[in-house]
């Protein structure tokens, strides 16, 4: 049903990521995004299709930044069967952009993945904030309950 | 690899939700929902943990309206091996509030799935809006391209 190797799998292309955005490897970081991918972004628009819309988004914004942002991730959970793959975990942003702007934040992300001609690649991903709707401003400041796992 | 039936079998529970939320039949459109469940909604908190958190918060959102709103989705896809599944889709969300305010807006849903003694449970769903990161609103007055499929 889970085959460990492929939880590991998946796992590591999780961390991959974390890795490489924090290094500043943008290109890197998109290697196991499929060329079909629909990406749901936590700013405008409403959807990315196609993986070109994704790394001009990833691109554009690593440029915001002068030094590369730090990514991390806690609570990573995996569901796998067969060739269909999902996971959702809380990520943390932090930098500081060009223009002095501090980012810092917990943002949601989950990602879809599909094993195609054996490798597993990240066919969709959905990444938000929430939104107060008393305000209807983002809610940049939440954080997680208790401690990072 | 995605026998149809079942691909059948999800996108009539995505369907089934969309028309019991739009009845007003709140409990029954949480019914495959898993207690496990762990839902990033388009609003604070950060995340629910567990259908009783999920729950509260459906019903709490419908209390906000005197008739029901009206839910709809559009391209629905399903990705399904094994008993693991996942599908992303837009939402578009249209009533009014108690308060007189107007309520019409498109999120993004992906729903993961896990099959559990036969039968299809949503273990993860993740709403949301993007926002506009020059302004730090949520950007409700976004529409897909294109028409409806």
């Amino acid at each position: 049903m889970m085959p460990a190797a492929d939880q590991d799998t998946i796992r590591a292309i999780i961390d991959a990521r974390s890795a490489n955005v924090s290094s500043g490897e943008v290109e890197t970081s998109m290697a196991d995004i499929d060329e079909s991918v629909v990406m749901f972004d936590v700013v405008d628009p409403l959807r990315h299709i196609g993986k070109a819309s994704s790394l001009a988004r990833a691109r554009s914004w690593r440029a915001t930044f002068e030094q590369p942002p730090r990514l991390e991730t806690r609570d990573v959970e995996v569901f796998l069967s067969g060739d269909v793959a999902f996971s959702h975990f809380l990520s943390h942003v932090s930098g500081t952009q060009k223009t002095g702007q501090k980012v810092e934040m917990w943002f949601r992300t989950t990602l879809g993945f599909e094993r195609k001609q054996g490798r597993w690649r990240i066919v969709h991903e959905h990444g938000s904030v929430p939104f107060n709707p008393e305000t209807g401003h983002v809610s940049l400041g939440l954080r997680p309950e208790g401690k990072p796992s």
